[in-house]
């Protein structure tokens, strides 16, 4: 396969060993995550090259970020040292109906004070096969999303594909445009979305008309495909939260003319619910050019994003075969030696 | 509120990390526990002014255990030092259907020895709202009993809500007297119990009369009262074990009129069990005062027990945001940004 | 009662603390365990005499080893020192459908390197009542074979109890014969074989016959007691798999009259698998002398196998009132004061 | 002894254990500090009444943070809660020939966007008996600047006795105006001020004249006794350092006539240096309140700060007893039983 | 070498990691010592046959003290299982010049409560060629001393060698009579003795006369000799104490007519300076037998109890290569491939 | 700085934590470690693009030791995955006079059977400007000293610098040929070789002649010199041990004309000695073109080398900046803000 790019922040993760709270942990374990790179390390892991693009810190903590996706096999040779420090993320593991819980210290990174024109798009997606970004970039900083749309409008000259998890977090969005004025312009350039319902009105304003066709996800894509003619696959991961220690997943794609649907994969006891989402995105861009079938891709990226509900920190890593094991339906878990 | 006030012995906890059993295990997480204290500690989690009575030896692991109260907010300033040691309990964590086990050595501790005239309880209860004890306390020594007695007797004088879990521990009782030759003077001087039918047997020889009302549960607490008259209302929750992981809880009150119930919790898979009494004990406390209505507080009592269950340690480090999530009835535990 | 006699290779194992895989982790936890080694601890733990018979490389290893096996009680008195490593396992734990895997490191060690004549089978089984073995040990190199058939004559010659778990490993039996060549001649010399029925027709050929007996179980052991005369029981264990967190577990006997069955244990969540099946033997061995009953030693044995999964390491740390807790039905794991 | 307070920002200190490097480790350790704060740990564990004062953000960093120092007997009544994030920072340790390392991530802290109006001087510092700043906090910010002048005027009027540890750091002083420019008004409402002959060249452009005495430290504490005429006493401490491991270290004051010295200790092998300026501040407040003696209370507290770099965290968390030991000449360590 | 029988009590031993203090910790290290019981340790290391006799509760924390010695070889055959708990200690390590220290916790343990027809020394003794026993054993407790004296006399009686490290500790001997009471009985029944000049005048009242003779430590154990003329050897070590990291050690040794010394070994940094003394002993005992020399035998011996410096927990885990290494003089530790 | 390649065996590093032996550790640290990958790490670390050449097991170990020097920027495009076993070697940590201890387990690695026609050494040398190799390689197996033939001879061609640590180590060469024998054909290819006068000895048979030259150093690198004319310099450190945790080190380099020494490095406490010559190699390497004079590169090597002795695992992690700190003999440690 060819190369696949990825742009957006890592942050420094910092989270308690087991269950323990902030408030009573003595130690803190340190990983680095982040939405688009980690579909990167996914990627990276199941052989496909991949490449992250970002901007660090020129200190300890941005040569630690560096080494742990380049530890996986990312190509980190584009990654811009510059700014004072490392976006920061805490978070605690719950259990049973204690929720786990996120807290954020990302402001002033590194990444947010990025000068666009440290980026060489032409020269960063040449010889690529795919762009993708997600909504948490444009969100961050006016010149992190003025970077975003140099890095689609030149996948768009070069045909690379473009994909986006669109991805809409309310607390972030302070830099002074709303997510309505800045995300349209960029989706405009994508050809794969991840857009669930949810999103697609948030953003986009985009409301399910179940009177016209009876699956409301089927309804809200059609619109967005209507509105954004470039793209040709919409598709959302669908979670279930029995508890915070048992989740579902599932997932569904509309492809402007078939909706295909994924088996419900039952996950408990979850050990690390971060991540889940980027092992998703790159099963799909895995599994697309692999399988060259949709519903094959869709069913490869539900397995792997919910096998990585079993592996402790941002990272997806399991192998293909274990993969394919639980995209067939095998979810027994049976001893391998 | 007002000051809540909890008198009792707090002892050193040792427990093996993860599953591991006391015979293989090569470390041991410290941390201290007292049905009364971790009460205090509850509440002072949640905003309330709460002061923990106790006596500690003068020595380093007294210091230790007065610092983690303090360290969550409880006034520790009326500890006495003095004494030999502290008592200390061992804890393994069980799973499936292995059971988590409890090894005491709590004999000849500081409380066990404590001197009635070293608490001054005008001074104590002056200007507090609320005063806890349980069953425990009168069982470790001739002194603790007497010292409990004269603190209940002085809350009584000066106005202070009385409240006790009667607890009854067929293992400790040893110096001489029995659980039913001292446990009624102290209980008729409560406000509000804890005593499920069990306890209401062991300690008072009262058989609930299923002729009479259908609930044995409203039986037992109609007599608990008759016999106690300044008892206003009988409380306790009830646990279902599937394993030594799957718990449920629910609770259930009566007030002489109504009969309270609570929805029954699934807890799974649990993170540490002890101190879920205590956590449901400050939580009526707090509910009882926040909300001004029976059913409110208990309906958060149980949910702040339930929430303990996913806590490590025997402090229920949860928000009444969280609490009253549960209260309402999301357990879906959904990650919180 | 009488001393039990294992013989067979111990490895040295391996694991990433927690959920983590070999390519994350920075530490591992030491732990040594062996299909018959774990038998004898097993045993010792119960407080029957047991000794185990092996050959440890003469290093820090195999000094760790026999010092783990002494440490719960086993008789190392016997194990012999020489060649060059000890045979080497990691084992990561699975979560979910993720299965736990194995990796092996296990060939030229200092057990497929022994030398028969290194083991006067006369003096170590000298008193003994019982000697166990299994199908690993012939499979690991020749002498081992060699040796391991001494054992088994000497024991009959001796009058000695003789029980083996066959357990086929396909991707052992390197050394130049098949298991099928070599397996019969030690079988013979069984008087109780753990033998399902895969196992009897991956080593015998024996297929069962459904149109003589119902159970495919009972036609297996049928044809395996037809072929081996000496051998009285045959019998196995049933685990169902609905994820690498969640088993089920039953056991089943045949004695060439009865076909006795146990209740199915739900197991969940499991803590560790490694060694279920040598608790269920040790559990065998204890039962059928304590009770002299088989259903009552098939019901310990596999309480005593489902209560290993709840415990760290290859050993089966549990007292025999835990057990008969379990066996008796009472799997609620109610916490033990 | 009156109470002392202290007024400044306190950080998340987060560790490698052992002495890893950032950019190696997967666990960092949790602590807190900061250079005011731990006068206040210092001082409370050796029973003199303190009052820390700074602000935290409203979210978990900021609540363990104040656990932290309540742990340890610090009123913590008076600390304000508002603003978005904690300072950081992150420390390696050295060994041998390479240097303990400090990365700082403290800008835009909750501290350093403090509003002067939430610090009601009159309040705190009614019933103190001392209030204690270093220049770390006018380098932080304008508003942490003015609330500290406040500060001290307020202690002025009511006749608290004010200590300041001046401390310049070339890589603070970002906001606006120089240290040259805020100083000496802060400095000028001092009774006592640790300011070594480097401190007082860069922050007053004070010279030492050799000319006139022999030792530079006294003439340079006679010019800042002269520009100051409130100042009573200059003290600092002297370290040498041999190795990252190996340290010494030793103390002198000028009260305007006498110059006082003490014994240099050896420091080898050093456990964890942070806090070392802070425990010998702590030991000067506690020393010259016990014993009435300049040159006893001089010992006492190079003897604490020496006794800090065996302790692990910033909080000098020894006994009176043990530095008192170590202040009469005693640094065999000879074991305590 | 014949058996060699130790007597008395073993204690578990919590320890927190590093240099942590009690009142800091979060974790404790698990390990057991008692002073006999670690000879028993050390020689079973170096291949000599050793028993430990004592009394153990009958719980979990019994079983894993035994588990403890067995796993190195220890004999725990004989050991008494009975009595409610087990000694307790607390251990901080300490660095420069801030001590180590000790926190007990061991009365009312399960071997102050042994009664002496437990022990059957008679057969106990059978076939020994050595017991040791210290004076701790008599200061314990009443039944404890009776259960020593019972011991010494025995082996007395079956030609066994007796030694003692008469080892006084003022902080016991609190069960009504006194060190010196108790302990010439004891002694007189030894061949060896462990008794410096400060242990002498202690508990005999011994004051060197040097007048007579150069050297006080002669003076001393000549009269020790005259007073108990069945000892044959009296010696001793000599510890300096630059610092709690760094001590030096040497020993001597009066046969009645030579006055034999060793080298001094420099100890820097140590690891963990419990058991010390006890590895001299089982050095001299190991060396006294395998040299039949007294300076052969105090080189090693010495040797020996440097190196248990260098290892943690209470038992020496050195090798009679590594000890002899150092016995010759060479201190250089360098790497062994 | 061109591409420096390096190629050799890798190895599994597995570690008790602090000082804790083999036979007591219940947890081992992973790392990976070998002599040429080291000085690829090295070089990595200091931003010369570095290569490591060597061959891997096809699973996750194979993959672990990858991604371990990934993560610090060496490429590791060219390694070849085969075979069965990563070589691994287990390391306890001395202190005092007690030696660190080596036990490796490394016989019939993946490296081992390697097969030469895996390395197109054409291919990998292209655009290299050093290929450095050592001793250890040709003495693992006969295809591995094969393999490193060609890859000499193929640098020769390309006009590569080729050096050598020849590092004769006694308890490897066990393939069939002495050292004696393969050595000679390899080190004539080298321009650089670290070689002491004992390695000439034993190695080359080469003995100092003290009557012509003063320094036997100096001799013996004549006469290597001499017998390998391509061969401009010869290097090697000198190592001082005090004790296991206090080393000196020191360099000397020898060009045919000149005769260079550095400074002597005193190391105490060392954290981690593992590495210590391959840091001194990169080093060399970094610095022969960094400052393009010997006498810098060699002050800059050992320097390096010093330093590394303070890093925990096999890499040696520290800059430019703190080497040149060292190298201009500041060995202060004076901590960095």
């Amino acid at each position: 396969m060819k190369k696949v790019v990825t742009f957006g922040e890592v942050m420094l993760r910092l989270s308690p060993p087991g269950f323990a709270r902030l408030v009573q942990t003595t130690t803190l374990d340190v990983n680095f995550g982040g939405g688009e790179a980690n579909v990167a390390a996914g990627l990276a892991y199941l052989g496909v090259p991949a490449q992250h693009v970002t901007r660090f810190p020129d200190n300890d903590w941005g040569y630690a970020a560096a080494a742990a996706y380049r530890r996986y096999g990312v190509d980190t040779s584009r990654i811009v040292f510059g700014g004072d420090r490392i976006g920061t993320y805490y978070i605690e593991q719950g259990s049973m109906m204690r929720a786990s819980k996120v807290l954020y210290d990302r402001f002033d990174s590194a990444f947010a004070h990025l000068i666009p024109a440290e980026f060489d798009w032409e020269e960063i997606l040449n010889g690529a096969g795919w762009f993708h970004w997600t909504g948490i970039t444009p969100a961050i900083s006016e010149p992190a999303a003025e970077a975003c749309l140099q890095a689609i409008q030149t996948a768009n000259r070069l045909g690379v594909t473009v994909s986006a998890d669109v991805n809409y977090r309310r607390n972030l969005w302070r830099w002074g445009k709303t997510v309505q004025e800045v995300m349209p312009e960029l989706v405009a350039g994508c050809d794969v979305v991840v857009c669930g319902k949810g999103d697609a009105e948030d953003i986009f304003g985009i409301v399910p008309d179940k009177s016209l066709v009876k699956s409301s996800f089927v309804s809200s894509a059609q619109q967005v495909m209507e509105r954004f003619p470039r793209i040709k696959k919409v598709l959302t991961t669908k979670r279930g939260s029995v508890s915070a220690s048992h989740n579902t997943l599932s997932a569904t794609l509309y492809d402007g003319t078939h909706h295909l649907k994924t088996i419900t994969h039952e996950m408990v006891p979850m050990v690390d619910r971060i991540g889940g989402g980027d092992a998703f995105m790159a099963g799909f861009i895995y599994g697309t050019q692999a399988y060259g079938d949709d519903q094959q891709a869709l069913d490869f990226a539900v397995a792997a994003s919910a096998l990585k509900h079993s592996i402790e920190g941002d990272f997806n890593l399991v192998s293909i075969a274990e993969i394919e094991t639980v995209m067939k339906g095998d979810a027994s878990g049976k001893l391998s030696r």
